[in-house]
């Protein structure tokens, strides 16, 4: 027996990616997608690398049509337009994975203070499962909607998160340096992420406040528990996939390396999809294209007093589509890895 | 019940993709792995995105072990080298996909010249079945030993063989322009496939002659029924996977872009691997990235009287290691895309 | 004494690079640039590789303020808006040198059928110079509109000049394989360049006729004194800068390799701009980034009977602005190699 | 007149660049190149991009010849290599600019620390001017040896001399996350440096200690007048030119922008390589390409109480060759800009 699911935005790069991963997925079966800008079109003329792959045509965004033929639906829409439908797609009764910020945030007023805008369904914040699995696994299972989380945060969160929950390291002076590949920025054609802008170029951008600083913060507090602030910086690489976060935290007691391997070990001992990189070695983008993986790094620094932890996932699949259909697959009882095992793409 | 498997020389870009290919495949168990150079080492150490994927040390180069742990081995060796192993190997009762260049010409005098050694075993060269499916399946299917087909005859031969076994064009005068990804020149340090000698660049190689050549004759000769020569001309783009060959001939009779896609719709009507791309858009290397898929594009221009056919795969799995399991597949009795039905990743 | 020079439409790349060359100029100032969308802003916010390079504001169009204050204007405005302003520019008394494409075609019928809009001073057509100074010097010489060739025009002339000029090679059949970087596509924003789209990737496009054609027919047309026509193939690298083209030919007679290169070696014995790479290597637009130089390669194949001829520019420079600031020097009595004389920056 | 200058080491990155610098420099003329590995071979055979540029034979490395020739030395020789040479280059009379690590460093014991060998010649150690020029030009001026400084030191200096020398700044706790391009890494053929293994990826590097990281300490030790330890974090960016350091420090007093923003415009107020970045824009490696410009940004985040600095070079231009020839024409009394006005090329 296979669920029936949506993809509403199936046109732009979560979109597609969500095509990739659930056409081979064996629990499912994509009945509906759709598309303001492409509707009528394709899945093979708006990507042709799904030309063959699936043979469904974009529909013009309809909740009751939505309800008609989906039991779950994924949210790939823009801010703000998907706080617009998710509180009708579940009064309908469908289960609903929001991959924009929308349902992130606990707090109405923090997020209209980062998105400009006042929340339209603030009494659904609080009913949103934030959904990252390897720390919020119970909530998610029994959640009807699910606020798929951010790609910078996802990275940092499965960074910290072991040292934080054990209380190894201060909270204060946490300083997150990121980089991310292109497609975060999406498919809308922009100045700044035309090929000629981006390749053989690096630069930091939103250097006065990205919107997930605020969406790290209340996360890594919630683990903490304790209110923090971090710096946080993003910066953008040449390159299509990928986040590469680089945490620079003070331990409380400079532990040596093993000591510090082993608190990650056991942190993800169980978990399918995090691992620590070979002693030595430093995690790279390259090396979980196109899966559903985050890889770390632990390097104490006794000279300088600093510990610096490295994270990397592909900000397309852990960071966005990958993770939706980790979070589907706990909210509808498949095995957690179900579709998701494709190992990364390298060279 | 599956079969047990080894991958001669794993260490290369083609053994890293076998790997990745195979480790997902429900039929078969990696059960071997060499490398010479790295012998003792792990795949998750040689290729760190396979750490995690396959948990097997690499072994030195041994038939007899091969022969006692294995059913098929792929020889993901050197030319010349191959040639040294596979008859051992195949008077041990292994079946043999063999991705070098070594059983691919039918003359050893050929081989020799465009190789610059004596083959080793000619009596071989007529018993090995020339691995490309889509135009020599039966044969295929009954093999012993496979010749894995080069990456550049793969492209060539999936364009042409339509027009070709049908007739319709001249065989003198064919230009073959082709375009390559740098995974293909291996994974062996050299100054011309630094990352700064070949990004942002773009040049041509081996312009007085490239291996390929003979290949690429020898068996569109098979198709089209009679000898014929190419002008063939390699280059090397800034991209890691992905061939993309724009192949010009002159049709007999100039029909129309519908009936010379008709041509290719029906040709390849029941093929999973091969496509025309949609009309009027050209095939794009990044289409088929990290697929089985072969994208083509039929393109008439009545004002100067050439046809051109566009021609895209990725290098690595169509043009090597993806078509190596497809051989695989055929040769055990396996469903033939089995193992092989992931979906392109883009961006 | 220096010439005062103005930039119509200087936020473009185009714009850019003539900034770039021409504010290094001994012979020149620069007085005025212009950009409609970008009126009112200093170089340095729209190319922010030009702050401190030129402390200019952008003004609207306007060509009576272009005639007081410039004696020579560059436009490097889009094609049909070139037509519109160029003759008021010409009465007003200046010189004027033209890198749309709206005064390289001879024929008016031509012009409208390949670029959709009837020619607005057809009677300019034949008073403009045809900008290939290797080709056309005495005619840019006493010009006072300058028709800038295009940029693969360009590479294909300066490939084919040597032996179309000295009737050496048939005039029918010819195949023009081309290759170019991102940056001829322009800085407006759109799909099909964004980083996303382009990077690790490679395809062709307008396979059914690129408006480069019929310019490339004309001048080599021109040179052979009969008329001919090409197979042209434009393809897009994921790269920057840089023009490959792959000129097929058919020789009357199969000379030596070092007849061919004497061939070229002659042609182009005194001129400071174009040569012929190493015997053996092949020509890389890595080589003559960001310089005005024009490498080739000729690469006779007797086995198939054709002869293959390279080459590379950067076009941008000597496929646009190196190439009209070397049309002014002409224009103006400078040394021809005045401001350009750069070497190519590598890696 | 003109200063005769040899390059030892002209077949490496750095070398190629001093050629492309230096050959169009007015002041001198290059008399003599050396290379071990490439003995015998032209400028133009080893990098094609000089064909034409430069008509020198590569020589083996000969202390009397060099002597003989020339009258200033850039040595672009491994590190340890240098210093075998560098002695009996002085005592023959030539003015030398190092561009290894051998004479940064001050101290011998840590120089045999980080790089593994005891110091041939400690007696130079403090002869040797530091040739940071905006930092230390008088000394730069008189010496007879020149260290020119390392890529990573050059643009974290640069960034951190304003705050520090003023005193603005916390000095224990600063991080330094530097990123770098991969002709960082040089021409000698890695795995690590292919272009399979870097394109379209991102990792770090000598997480445990970059020997960049003691001169870096050093040098800031000198402007903040006391000692200091960082914590210095390099990565290899998937691009070929270019350095990117976000610098992470506590002020002393949270200034406001424009009062940081003044800190550094006052600072380099007279300085023609160095300047901020326009308000709320980041510096960015693509806008300092092929020139000897250093640009910089300054970010507040009083949320957190971090100061930010950015800063971009050209790693092998104000990081390297560029550098070296500032430094040579302070050593010979050009103006200090002589050969290294060439605009950033972009895109």
């Amino acid at each position: 027996m296979t669920v029936k699911v949506g993809i509403l935005g199936a046109s732009g790069y979560t979109g597609g990616e969500l095509v990739r991963i659930l056409s081979r997925h064996e629990g499912v079966e994509i009945t509906h997608i759709t598309s303001q800008r492409f509707a009528g079109q394709t899945m093979g003329a708006i990507f042709p690398h799904l030309q063959g792959v699936l043979d469904l045509t974009c529909q013009p965004m309809d909740v009751d049509r939505a309800a008609e033929v989906c039991e779950l639906v994924f949210c790939a829409l823009p801010h703000v337009t998907s706080m617009e439908v998710v509180p009708a797609l579940l009064e309908k009764g469908l289960k609903v994975v929001d991959l924009s910020a929308d349902f992130r945030l606990r707090d109405a007023d923090i997020y209209a203070e980062w998105y400009g805008k006042a929340h339209l369904a603030p009494g659904l914040l609080s009913k949103a499962a934030y959904g990252l699995p390897e720390l919020n696994r119970a909530s998610i299972k029994v959640a009807r909607l699910v606020a798929n989380p951010g790609c910078y945060p996802t990275s940092v969160q499965l960074a910290l998160a072991p040292l934080l929950a054990a209380g190894l390291i201060e909270t204060d002076g946490m300083v997150v340096d990121s980089k991310s590949g292109a497609s975060g920025a999406g498919r809308a054609p922009a100045q700044g992420t035309l090929y000629t802008e981006v390749s053989d170029g690096f630069k930091s951008y939103k250097m006065t406040g990205h919107r997930h600083t605020p969406e790290i913060e209340q996360e890594l507090a919630r683990i903490a528990g304790e209110d923090l602030t971090i710096r946080f910086t993003p910066h953008l690489l040449p390159q299509i996939r990928g986040i590469f976060s680089t945490c620079y935290v003070r331990p409380k007691e400079m532990l040596s390396l093993d000591e510090w391997r082993k608190v990650y070990d056991d942190f993800y001992a169980s978990e399918p999809f995090v691992q620590l990189a070979l002693e030595g070695a430093s995690p790279a983008t390259g090396n979980v294209r196109g899966s559903n993986r985050c890889d770390l790094g632990v390097f104490p620094d006794p000279r300088s007093g600093w510990l610096t932890v490295l994270s990397v996932i592909d900000n397309l699949v852990k960071g966005a589509s990958g993770q939706a259909v980790q979070n589907m697959n706990l909210m509808c009882g498949f095995e957690e890895t179900l579709g998701l095992s494709q190992a990364p793409l390298f060279p």
